[in-house]
């Protein structure tokens, strides 16, 4: 079943091995492990609901509950700590259009605030129930998820909404079809979801981010439907698809997405390919970018990354007798490793591959094989349930992620870390800090970095303690000129920080096109314009 | 020098051969020259501006004249014919930002609507000046064309947006670098034309429709300045970029654009491929398009556009020869030919072209070798000359074009051809009609249709004819599910199809947006947004 406290199913573990704990202990001390409130205090704060009967509404503690955070760090800490203050006044399950359409007038008419709810995977808080006087209806899109339409020649699929992504992938495999979006959260996330945060997928390279793949679609809105035809390609005016992408609930529900699909792959392999330092590593990332080469993937971990990946692998022995092959090689204490994914024809995924090693090799990289990749693939969404366990022995992980154009990439990066390192210094931390260019384009990559640092047990100081490091990330992410979000989205975490990219007139022109559709502000209140708005609602 | 009335430089004449005139004659009968208005009789109607003096406007008779009308079809007429019936009361040519900002300001201050003027190569009415009582200033950017900027780490160029494309290519090539987008209009049309119009050049297979390349940039509203900073990808909300694109002057005035560039490509190849008919060259264009090769141009004509391209090229033996060879291959009559572009590196070029003709020979394709795709490249920019020529024999030539997912394309062009025969059948002429695919997609093509057809010589029954010939391929496209533009845009001429494609919610959210950056109106008003609008301004 899945955890209602951390990620994934609650029969999946995920241990860290004993080298890799005492590698983390060594760095930033021992964490202390906490006492993690039951299913049952936390259910038992959900106070009585504000919302009229009504048939497909659930009004059930538990279901309130589970409908009323994501995955961010500040709601990990409300659910571990038996803190969670605000909860949705009732639940729905629309089965179709026309149930949501109906559950928007109901809400409407009881002043009510709508906060879409696909996979509950958010981490930057697109899901967090407003606090005050105003009803709060969660839309849990989860029934609407059958694939309606498969075109075969057109390559296009339209599913409902809210399908899972194993659901979604399941349903095309049938037919011969992938969709090839698998953002980390795969598992638990939705394909509306996807569409209304931007989301980017692990291998990008090949099949696009979600705004490549999505056709057009229904969005139910208070001022009524929005149904968008699918084209090739447009020169008529604006695109609807882009008032819906990124809209993170504000417009509306959007109940069925049609999206660009292809063949299932002849072929796939992740190759691992390692460099002496960064600079020749990002160097080699750029030009094979810049080649346009028919590649899935292409992710670069930095040193400290590379370290952290090698220890968390286990096999010492194996890894040891790498790490020699690779000194010897000019690969040692700054080693730097790069994953190489190709997807497609034999014949094209070969040459890709062998162009993009050729690229590498004029920058000392090392290839090493497909041993480490294929170990990659297997755990690519087991990684994240590392995180259960790293909090059962007092560790909190976060990330933050944006992209930059290549010239700042660099500086970004150790912007980042060190602002994270600077800040928990501050609170007497230390925190052990990584990053990774996850998605690459000839214009910049995506900057991903990962902070693990010890929980204090104490609610209010660890709340405390990731808001100091939230906001000097930010502060470092958009004084130096990268987007405060490349795959996550905006949700109630980054808000503040999106006129530096959007400015004021930017800001009053998603606004403002926003009242379009939602003349009360009805729609998922609070969330991506900046907090200023809030208050007026 | 540039012609007033007709397309391009008047030292240029690409006449047409007569073998060719004499088919044309056979298929619509012997055209019936015209006398043309001249200079001085055109200049002859231009009214007393309506404008304060502006030390930046010019309200010189000829200025305005130019500056009055585009290359659509009904404004060849009211050149040719010296029934320009509106004029600007003013024209600016701004060399800054600055400028911009202050004649947007003394526009309001006067009441005045302003269009913004690029190449004036827009063939759907984006220049018209509307009458009534308010008066108009013409904005061109001519004078802004510098290259700003020039990143070669992140491949990003920052230009004046009124550059254009000759000169855009000429500085980038100083510096190795390439934009690559070639539409049929790119000697005389803009890099902000492009952008706001949505435009696709003739390689918009290797590098993108100008929405992939158009990565920020500067844009001066009636509301304030829009700086639209650059990253690779985001997922920060709604795409600023979005409101740009397509927005056809109705929200202010592009002045810097920053585009993504490439190195100049190692070599570049155009082949010829012959079909026997159009279900077999469809069928190979579509597996093309989908195995998502590295070409450059797919480009297919139909039977009738494949026999018009083999008349109009000359060289009569060459040809005999050649269509003596491909009929003993089986392409007859119904032969119909597809040109493929590969640029880049050699050896993915060489391999592109490899896979490609693979496919094309399993649907019967006969491969004819360079020859045909060398010249098709020499004249790439000169067979729009040819409507000069044809004028002057008393033909008109219009196109239409539209896309479509895969499904539709075929019933797309019957329809199209159909519609404009019946059209001109009710005005008791014949026309002749051909098409071509000229952009593919995985999910469907753009469908690019001529027509051909007698001139009357009498100006209203000449604007009756071509309004009843794009009344009837408009409603053609809109019934079968097209967009009603693929690479036009929508202008004045489209603007009464648009609801079809966006509803009137779709509609309405366009409107609102552009209100916000405009709230008087002033902004190209008429143009885009259906005409129910225009009665408000």
């Amino acid at each position: 079943m899945r955890r209602w406290n951390g990620w994934g199913d609650d029969s999946i573990d995920f241990s860290i091995n004993s080298d890799a704990l005492a590698f983390l202990q060594q760095r930033i001390g021992k964490g202390l492990p906490a006492t993690d409130a039951t299913l049952a205090q936390a259910c038992s704060g959900v106070p009585a609901s504000r919302l009229p009967a009504h048939r497909l509404v659930s009004t059930t503690g538990e279901v309130r509950m589970r409908n009323s955070l994501g995955q961010s760090l500040p709601d990990w800490l409300k659910m571990r700590f038996g803190k969670i203050d605000s909860f949705p006044d009732g639940v729905a399950f629309p089965e179709s259009a026309d149930q949501v359409r109906e559950l928007l007038a109901y809400a409407s008419a009881c002043g009510a605030a709508v906060i879409p709810y696909g996979g509950g995977t958010s981490v930057v808080g697109h899901l967090s129930v407003p606090h005050g006087a105003q009803p709060v209806l969660s839309m849990n899109m989860s029934r609407l998820s059958s694939l309606l339409n498969l075109d075969k020649k057109a390559q296009l699929a339209r599913f409902g909404a809210g399908v899972f992504g194993p659901d979604l992938e399941a349903q095309l495999r049938a037919h011969g079809y992938t969709l090839g979006h698998f953002p980390q959260s795969f598992e638990y996330s939705t394909l509306g979801g996807w569409v209304v945060t931007r989301s980017s997928g692990q291998q990008s390279l090949r099949y696009g981010r979600i705004e490549q793949m999505f056709a057009g679609g229904k969005l139910e809105t208070p001022a009524g439907t929005l149904d968008i035809p699918t084209f090739p390609a447009s020169a008529a005016g604006t695109d609807l698809r882009e008032m819906v992408l990124g809209s993170e609930g504000r417009i509306g529900i959007l109940t069925e997405a049609v999206v660009r699909v292809t063949p299932l792959p002849e072929c796939e392999v992740f190759h691992a390919v390692f460099f002496p330092d960064w600079d020749a590593a990002q160097e080699a990332i750029r030009h094979i970018a810049q080649a346009k080469l028919p590649l899935s993937m292409l992710r670069l971990s930095n040193a400290t990354e590379t370290l952290t990946t090698l220890t968390l692998a286990g096999h010492k022995k194996l890894i040891a007798a790498l790490e020699t092959y690779l000194g010897w090689r000019g690969c040692k204490e700054n080693k730097c490793l790069l994953m190489i994914g190709a997807t497609g024809h034999k014949a094209t995924v070969k040459n890709a591959i062998n162009t993009a090693m050729r690229i590498a090799r004029k920058q000392n990289g090392v290839p090493v094989g497909q041993a480490m990749g294929q170990k990659w693939k297997q755990n690519r969404f087991r990684s994240v349930y590392l995180r259960n366990s790293l909090w059962q022995q007092g560790y909190a992980i976060d990330t933050v992620e944006t992209a930059c154009d290549w010239p700042k990439v660099k500086g970004m990066m150790l912007a980042v870390e060190q602002a994270a390192t600077d800040a928990l210094a501050e609170c007497g931390e230390l925190v052990h800090t990584y990053t990774h260019l996850s998605h690459v384009y000839a214009q910049g990559a995506s900057v991903y970095t990962t902070f693990a640092y010890r929980l204090s047990g104490n609610y209010e100081q660890d709340l405390a303690r990731w808001q100091t490091l939230k906001a000097a990330v930010c502060e470092a992410i958009v004084s130096i000129g990268g987007t405060i979000s490349h795959q996550h989205g905006v949700g109630t975490d980054h808000a503040p920080y999106l006129s530096a990219e959007k400015g004021e007139l930017g800001i009053a022109a998603m606004r403002h096109l926003y009242r379009h559709f939602d003349p009360s502000g009805m729609m998922n209140p609070g969330k991506l314009l900046p907090p200023e708005e809030t208050a007026s609602i």
